[in-house]
């Protein structure tokens, strides 16, 4: 991948060559001479590299151009560079080649042939023509301030348009003020988790099962976890009023995560009282509320009381994981302690990928690829839920009604492991409810199935092999 | 700045307006009207929202079109909504406003008429024509996989470019697997100082001075700070040789920030001799390491011992501060604990810019940009020297060269608060020894210039500004 043919160089990688590689070595001539050698000895300068040209480099180091020409003369001589048609001059030979060999040293990610993973959106969707029309007239637009140091909530233009979308959308009560830029989730939970540290609480509630990830960042914060069952309603929140000082709770109520459970009214309205009694905070994880396919989606935590509600929202299944943009809608009493953790993790998120999403807001491509992607996946899942009835009318599915996976309950870890371990053998990866590490206590078990992770193109053939692979188990 | 008459609807946001909002509102077309009279009260739906086409809407709720137009017919008698030529229906009267007004409540950032602050580039020269290219021509290439989940240590094909560059141009000695990459050098510390705390390091030592906030993330992630007072060769290192149990200590070896003075050729062999007997590292913060005015600078730290230095590198004054783009060359006992702790802080960096920073390495068009600023960098360093000389020939000058500020030494706090003042009085923005909090203890004043951050029509009369304001104020 590397091409050191066509780089430039800067002076001061020209300088470091000027030092005296050995005692002795005297003189601006000699000790260029010396310090390419011994870079091209060491490594460090790579057999195709070029070197700058001959006038470039002499003006940079204050000499005649005749000094530098006779050193590549002598270099030259010696076999070490070469002048070589259309680059310049080159590193002509090879030393361990130290820049370039290392890369090989890594494994390479897995790659499924079949990629049924939950919590992952099809990367082959991500709008990369409407991305950089963003980009293009983000970069033509933006005032110089917005490539400096910014805000650590994040560009005020991006928030306002995001404010208005959320409002619009998912129905949030909002506004630019209210909401801070982060990378995606895994940061937000950081953020808030340090933040409520700082202000002293202690033991923070989350759902089992959740994600390993998410229980660890909290951890790491240094907090205590409560743990709250969940069942087919939801986080059984009601057991929160019996624990003590308890800070925040962490839920996943749009669709619990991974068990596809949907919080009902009635414990909406329970979690909200008892985080206004004991001065407390709900952490909603609404981290794929875009994708509903039923007509009746609940109104978001956030929208019925914002004073007590942080509302941690994701462009990662709506774009790309790769894109790692996301936000928080915090209650006042949360913006500067947030804020100020935001600082200290990294200032503030990129600006061209801000400014671009600002865009992409503002011309409503943002609304016009959620809908898109929101009909492809729902026809993918009901692919999917005719596959395996068709096949296996004996198994359960759980957790259809949004979201980008459904569940398979299983017996237990043992027929979990085994249905996983037949879909590896197929090609076909996928998640385990035990397997997984969702639970830290007595876990169910159970296939998590993602629909939306294969390209479009390998997605028949991806739930035809896991049908197949299915053969001959069951609940 | 919103322009909520442009956006289009999600199927999701619809949905939301169906719930009943009181008891006893029945039926489909009676929920939707009453869903969408309390959005347009309760602001969540401004005044030029576009309601979305009839057609699709009826589509998505199911229902026959007829339904939905009855419902628009409705609300428009009723005056909440009208039809607009060319933006098909919109929301006719405002409410109190909430998604839109709440930015307003937010300050202003502070603009000054001359920006002579440290440790800031020219944000006016940020290369937005080469990045657009970069960007065009990563998003054509990629592959889908790049736009999902990625390796914390950041994308390979950037790292192997990076490692080439920095080997080229730096003089390190680095691979792709040696890199990882950071938002900037703020999370590259923070990154450290979490992985050596979780694997027992529980004080670190940093320079007096240094920037305030990088104490605040080191203690942050749980250490005691072992304070280095710096003197004209740099930090004093050798005080590191009788205190115990320091597992880190951070350097600006290359250029004290903010004193400007370099490590000595002694104290970088001290300092290594050091970390190897006690199983130390060293933290090289190279942040404007790429911008030295002078023929020979020493090697970097790390390329002297690879194996106990951490080396960090910063595109933030190379490129700009808001590109967020940074990268950690790590010795292999802390490569798994750093890159755990980038997969907890945030997974990985975003995927469109590394793709284009790696095609900007590529393509040659980093090293072009950084010669070029090097130039014009170094043209107003000489500026403001002149310019100070001829008009306060009795200051002081130091740190003068290499970096973007120089340090002008003043005989006590009060002067330099005055001085400040001064400035401030007429319009320019510049940092304080005392004032600035890099010291924690017995600070010594003086004003820190940084000549890189104001637009370049405007620096003339910046510098000419300053001396301006300095009259009658010496050390």
């Amino acid at each position: 991948m590397t091409n050191p043919g066509s780089q430039t160089w800067s002076t001061s990688g020209i300088d470091l060559l000027l030092e005296p590689a050995k005692p002795g070595v005297r003189g601006l001539r000699a000790r260029l001479e010396e310090g390419l050698r011994e870079a091209i000895r060491s490594g460090r300068l790579v057999r195709g590299t070029s070197l700058p040209p001959t006038r470039g480099l002499a003006r940079d180091l204050g000499v005649s151009r005749g000094t530098v020409l006779q050193v590549y003369a002598q270099l030259a001589a010696e076999g070490w560079i070469a002048a070589r048609h259309g680059s310049g001059t080159v590193v002509a030979i090879g030393a361990e080649g130290y820049a370039t060999s290392g890369a090989l040293r890594e494994p390479a990610p897995v790659r499924w042939r079949f990629d049924l993973r939950p919590g992952r959106p099809d990367a082959s969707s991500f709008p990369r023509g409407a991305w950089l029309r963003a980009v293009r007239r983000a970069l033509a637009d933006a005032p110089d301030d917005a490539f400096g140091y910014g805000s650590e909530n994040g560009q005020l233009d991006l928030r306002t348009e995001l404010a208005s979308y959320l409002a619009r959308a998912r129905g949030l009560r909002v506004t630019a003020s209210d909401l801070l830029i982060t990378t995606g989730f895994t940061q937000g939970l950081g953020l808030i988790a340090r933040a409520l540290a700082a202000t002293g609480v202690t033991r923070v509630a989350m759902e089992e099962p959740s994600m390993p990830l998410h229980r660890e960042i909290v951890r790491a914060a240094g907090h205590t976890l409560v743990h709250v069952p969940v069942d087919d309603e939801g986080a059984q929140v009601a057991g929160l009023e019996r624990r003590r000082r308890v800070g925040a709770v962490v839920l996943t109520p749009n669709r619990q995560h991974p068990t596809g459970a949907v919080l009902s009214a009635a414990r909406r309205a329970r979690v909200l009282d008892w985080a206004r009694a004991s001065g407390a905070f709900v952490v909603e994880d609404d981290y794929d509320g875009e994708f509903r396919y039923d007509r009746h989606p609940l109104a978001p935590l956030q929208a019925l009381d914002p004073g007590v509600v942080v509302y941690a929202g994701t462009a990662s299944k709506t774009l790309a994981p790769g894109v790692r943009l996301g936000w928080l809608a915090l209650p006042e009493p949360l913006r500067a302690p947030v804020a100020h953790q935001k600082a200290l993790a990294d200032w503030h998120n990129g600006a061209v990928d801000q400014l671009a999403f600002a865009e992409l807001l503002r011309a409503g491509a943002y609304d016009r690829h959620i809908r898109q992607m929101r009909l492809r996946y729902r026809r993918r899942r009901d692919a999917l839920i005719q596959v395996l009835k068709t096949a296996h009318p004996q198994l359960r599915i759980e957790g259809e009604a949004a979201g980008l996976n459904l569940l398979i309950p299983l017996g237990n870890a043992q027929t979990e492991a085994e249905a996983i371990a037949a879909a590896k053998l197929a090609g076909i990866g996928l998640d385990g409810l035990a397997g997984g590490g969702y639970y830290e206590r007595d876990p169910a078990a159970g296939l998590i199935i993602g629909y939306a992770a294969a390209p479009e193109h390998a997605y028949s053939r991806a739930i035809e092999a896991l049908a197949q692979s299915l053969r001959g188990r069951s609940a």
